[in-house]
């Protein structure tokens, strides 16, 4: 098996910078339409031997170093008992939003074996045939991204409610958060006991808040979170989308792979994190639509800054998008290979 | 009139922190409801007796230190030439957006005396009414903004096809910013010649770029607007949203003041910006629905920091939120002044 992104990640000198990309599988391939014109986005999620036939994809299409398990940073939200929809035009929906205690009282904390046993299925599926490939990274979104979910009901622009909830109603907020901390702790362990070989939390939004805010109201439960799964002993990568001005918190998490979005330099976001955690980043996703010539020059840069680092694993600062031409993403991945091999 | 607005961009030592809010003219406000229940947006910018009146309903109300004309940032993109339409549900709409050469070519430099003459006779009706108040701060979007949404045809998320045009035609996309940079240097020049004593770039969307996009497709043009504006000798402010990543490159603007958003400590934003240039920020306007005790400890922070600036104009991080209790807005504008009296 090619085990130099787990390698990497535990901050071993490698012979070349693995590359993965976040949504390497999904609507930009031909291969991952032709399985969703069958089925919809969260049937596919929650169907096994289809969810791991995407994951599996760009593993051979692309020649990244990792796998990445086809899921939704929901799921787990949606076995807490919400109910989940995703609509083509405003993405996922919950129609009845969290604004007050017994909405909280009423969400369970799934236990992942019964709620979600897909996802445990998926991931065992995968680990048999990855099994001469890439190590599997499984995930899970962090607490304050999946609860600006819950509290808007969707997405949202400036997350009032979330910020509302915070600021008038802490006690309200934390309950929240705990629960949420208590159910991604859980989930995650069992990916881990399914076979899932590295884990990346997402914390999509936390950019979104200023650093005090940060630092108080997001940083603690994915602290928690990161220190309850390191007994597991695998890498643990903690991507924070919009980074750059919360970076000095988020260096305290205790994740061994920090990933960074593409808006601040790799080389001021490494000097910042120091010498302890790995980086994981970070060109901007629309790069991705330059000619090959531009890629490889951009590529050629964040790799040589990448080298002052504990260790550095490639990848996107935020996920692929979906009109990506594919030619492009595999010329990436190549470039990546080809120009970091020593 | 009190002028420590003015003093206080100017680096000179002053009495207290002066104090304006992006949109303190808005929704927010019953006043600007009442005005706004007879006419829709774009006709309200149009008619400079009411845009006058609703300039000044927050001076009277709030007690800020100066006062924004009330207009919007793509006015002189619709005098270019590019039909606009404020929807209720999408924001701003241009149904044909720039995507070729004759697009362009089409757009015309306009003269704002003939194209725009009703933001000239606002400024001037404020300038008469504002006389023993505060001073009149004019406008303007930066160029990179403006091109997205010209490019986008509106609001956008990923921003895919300004930065495809950037990164697939450089020279078309060149083209388009030297004409807004144009039309925005003669624009801004004229709202100086009618009486305008300060003047706010607004780079809405410029944190949406990695540094280097910034500093090669971004920078330069608004550094040539505020290069031909400074021979006026007024103050110039260069506002940059998701500022944290670029603040070493926002920096060489040559702009008197810098304001920056919420999503970095402003203690951080100045030692990057160094000891030249005044700060204007910092506050998350979702800070305002914290307690009026709440929202105090933040000013307090946020004046012990930006005490070691060359100077330092308080402000919120983005604008004023629609639905922000106006008394929290009022308590904020007493707190800094207060809080920072000397």
């Amino acid at each position: 098996m090619n085990d130099i992104f787990l390698r990497a990640c535990r901050g071993e000198k490698v012979e070349y910078t693995p590359v993965w990309l976040m949504r390497q599988a999904g609507r930009y391939l031909p291969q991952y339409q032709a399985v969703r014109a069958n089925i919809d986005f969260l049937a596919l999620c929650k169907t096994p031997e289809l969810a791991a036939e995407v994951t599996i994809q760009p593993v051979d299409i692309l020649g990244v170093d990792a796998a990445i398990l086809f899921s939704d940073i929901l799921i787990p939200v949606e076995a807490m008992g919400m109910q989940l929809v995703f609509s083509d035009k405003d993405g996922p929906v919950f129609s009845e939003p969290i604004r007050n205690k017994s909405a909280v009282d009423r969400l369970i904390i799934p236990d992942a074996e019964v709620d979600m046993p897909f996802i445990l299925e998926s991931i065992k599926i995968l680990r048999e045939k990855l099994k001469n490939k890439v190590p599997l990274i499984g995930f899970s979104g962090a607490p304050f991204t999946l609860a600006t979910y819950m509290i808007e009901g969707g997405g949202s622009r400036h997350f009032l409610q979330t910020k509302k909830m915070m600021f008038q109603n802490k006690r309200l907020f934390d309950y929240l958060m705990e629960k949420l901390t208590a159910t991604l702790i859980l989930y995650l362990s069992a990916q881990v006991k399914a076979g899932a070989q590295a884990l990346q939390i997402f914390d999509t939004w936390a950019g979104m808040l200023s650093p005090i805010d940060y630092k108080n109201f997001a940083l603690p439960y994915v602290k928690k979170i990161i220190y309850e799964l390191k007994r597991e002993g695998l890498p643990i990568i903690y991507f924070v989308n919009n980074c750059a001005g919360i970076l000095h918190e988020v260096k305290k998490s205790g994740a061994d792979i920090v990933g960074i979005d593409w808006r601040i330099d790799i080389a001021d976001a490494i000097k910042k994190l120091g010498k302890k955690v790995v980086v994981q980043g970070n060109l901007d996703p629309c790069a991705l639509f330059l000619s090959e010539e531009d890629i490889e020059e951009r590529v050629k840069d964040i790799l040589w800054k990448g080298e002052v680092a504990r260790g550095h694993v490639f990848n996107l600062g935020h996920g692929v998008l979906p009109e990506t031409p594919v030619k492009n993403v595999i010329a990436l991945v190549k470039a990546v290979h080809r120009l970091s091999h020593i």
